[in-house]
């Protein structure tokens, strides 16, 4: 790992069980496992069959980690996603055929030579963890690598430039790590790769691919942020089919913007692709947690039939990408709530050069707060209104309200999420020369951030 | 009006057009359907047949009020509910049959001697509003009695005891609204009403229906807020439906909690029925903007079917309301996010008692928060933790952060939406006397508003 900012996260395993190691030769497999495995001469690479209380499902056995559940076999199944099978008691293992013993290294010449590069730069996260059941922490994977190695059929599609940015969970993300982040994408895309993908922690995965939407101009091709919401070695893990997604996107869409991409639904069949302007994570623990909030995915990767694009979507092209990183951290994003004190809001407005609030309904603050948003906005703060409602639109010509927060020159924020209007007005105010630019900008669209206003209609 | 905290609000007409008045004697058509109406000898009271763009709908002509749309019709359709039609060029009326000249007035002696009472505590919104056309102005119903006139029908179901307590738009709202209205629905249920509806703007009706949820303990009948999306002259106003489904909701379910009622989608077919502790407005504008969130909601009130109860709900009963409307309120919400400034957090923590954060996926903040809440909480506030995913479940048991977290005496929000759990944060805090009793008090689920951990699936 290049570097770390933090000491390493640890996850306590949410099936902790202390295995017994089987005696023989396999890795840390449960002795019941070990011994079905045994008594059924199954090897790593072989073709089996398992029946368990799930039903039957067959598939190559996979090679287990050394902290992978005791309990677990892993199966590659003919679509090329993994998927982890708990042996229960009574369970039953067969060898359908047995496999060629697979050369896993050098796994990169395996590729033909010219073939195209895909760069992995992890930053941490879920995605990149193993739960030692040992123990019950989460270890983060030791490099971008391994993590890709648990997929190894995505380099029969394309090389893989892997690199470990920095490995932190993702509510320790700051300003400087997005800029690091944008950095390094845009010196891979310029090197000429087909795509980045970015493996990162799911808590705040929505607001780094803001970030890096306005901070990465005319990209050439995609930046795919992925996450899992279950760490690669549970049954249950989101990533693999999430990795693999990702780099089928980066390879055949012809795409050149920043997403997010994770699962569509609970099962494990597809992926949706979100805008990294639009997307929200709405929910602490399922796996399709990320939803886009004022517009449908751009696209979903099925993982039986392939892509499907679902909106227009910017080309892929050869221009050189066009970094513009710094960000005004002076900014706060604040929801407004009856009861809310207007002073800390006042002590706010003092220090910060913007604020973000997310209004109630069409965008609107009690009286009392409009006349510090007044006060503030004198005092030279950029105040922009969304809502906490997320979706819809901000409309302050409805309502007094709204007409006296636009008097008092609060931007509306239209129908962007009050997560991506903090991130733009960071980018914004440390983007624009004046005061009428930077209003123009946080209203123009300029990364599918938001959407023209449309007659409303009764 | 029995009061106002505020001056009357106003609001812009979406679609405000100059009518020339009719010359004769129907007040306020535009000259064409005034023209058409006279063509036609249609009276108010008549079932009348009009063909416009919409197509062909049949019901009986309502009346006009002052301040309706001059091209709009409202019918009465045969389940009971209003339609508003717009008479575009071309469009025609036909009489089906006259109707008899209805009494309008006493409108209550037309009820049964010992009928039920329903009491209506008005507190402005939308819902009591009728825009002006000619000035495009939204002016309050004139009293909680004109707009229960709107919905006649509701008198051959039972008596209405109609009040406006005060009207103002609801971003205004403050503890002591929360509490005047607590004490007046109190009041009519004690003296023996059948239920209390409350219509209430919408930008801030589920904090409302949260705080009375906590302020109205041993509720013997049911409290229903119900609010509009369009006001109710607009031939798409949503404000008929609710208040009529309100109505039968309290007379026909054997319910006695605190319900918040709105459309449940964006057709004019069914009401939706939340629970005052689980319901968030999740959209600017659309008629179907309540959510319930972790729960369903406990019932569905169709147009034609009537009611469909979901979930358990606590029954009716003859217990006196225990009125705990004490509220402490130097308690703030603020959501967590990358680059927040932990000064912020600190200068609020030095003043307040209790501060509800939403923090990220399962309830997370960055390692510098953390330190600050440590701080917070060794200098006596409260802190507790929900998620700004809003669905899903806080854990806090996951990661080295949430333990963190926990160890530094964070209280987990469960399943609460963070304004729920800062609205029951105000609340305990105000009615609890041990920081025992205050904690105990926060998991414990007293209004519905938390559901039990369960074991997390794999």
């Amino acid at each position: 790992m290049s570097d770390s900012f933090l000491p390493v996260k640890r996850k306590k395993g949410l099936s902790v069980r202390m295995a017994s190691l089987a005696g023989g030769g396999r890795m840390n497999y449960s002795t019941r496992v070990a011994e079905e495995l045994s008594r059924a001469r199954a090897k790593e690479g072989d073709m089996v069959q398992v029946r368990s209380k799930g039903g039957e499902r067959t598939g190559v056995l996979m090679p287990h980690h050394e902290f992978s559940d005791p309990d677990v076999l892993v199966l590659k199944l003919k679509s090329g996603y993994n998927l982890g099978v708990r042996l229960e008691e009574g369970a039953s293992v067969k060898v359908v055929s047995k496999g060629e013993k697979k050369e896993r290294h050098p796994r990169h010449q395996r590729s033909s030579e010219g073939a195209r590069k895909i760069a992995v730069i992890g930053t941490g996260g879920t995605i990149a963890s193993y739960v030692d059941y040992r123990t019950g922490a989460v270890h983060p994977a030791l490099s971008a690598e391994d993590l890709m190695a648990t997929v190894p059929e995505i380099s029969d599609l394309c090389q893989i430039d892997a690199k470990v940015l920095f490995s932190i969970f993702s509510e320790n993300m700051r300003v400087e790590h997005w800029q690091r982040i944008a950095e390094a994408t845009a010196d891979r895309l310029s090197s000429g790769d087909e795509g980045c993908i970015v493996p990162h922690g799911t808590d705040t995965m929505g607001y780094t691919s803001a970030a890096l939407s306005f901070m990465l101009d005319e990209l050439p091709r995609s930046v795919v942020l992925v996450g899992a919401q279950r760490s690669s070695d549970r049954p249950s893990s989101d990533a693999y089919g999430n990795l693999l997604a990702a780099t089928r996107f980066c390879l055949e869409a012809d795409a050149a913007e920043v997403f997010v991409l994770m699962h569509a639904g609970i099962s494990d069949t597809s992926a949706s692709v979100h805008r990294g302007t639009r997307v929200r994570k709405m929910h602490t623990s399922r796996r399709d947690a990320f939803q886009s909030i004022n517009s449908s995915p751009v696209a979903k990767v099925d993982f039986e039939k392939g892509i499907e694009i679902l909106s227009s979507i910017k080309p892929k092209s050869s221009s050189k990408v066009n970094l513009r990183t710094a960000m005004e951290v002076k900014v706060s994003l604040i929801q407004f709530y009856p009861g809310m004190s207007t002073r800390s809001f006042g002590s706010l407005a003092k220090d910060d050069r913007g604020i973000v609030i997310a209004g109630t309904g069409l965008g609107h603050v009690s009286a009392d707060l409009i006349k510090e948003i007044r006060k503030a906005i004198a005092g030279g703060t950029t105040v922009v209104m969304c809502s906490q409602c997320l979706h819809g639109r901000v409309n302050l010509n409805v309502y007094d309200t709204g007409r006296d927060l636009l008097a008092a020159g609060v931007i509306p924020g239209e129908d962007m999420l009050p997560e991506t209007a903090y991130i733009k007005l960071m980018w914004a105010l440390a983007n624009t020369s004046s005061e009428k630019e930077l209003r123009s900008t946080m209203i123009t669209d300029l990364r599918g951030e938001l959407s023209q206003r449309r007659e409303i209609d009764d």
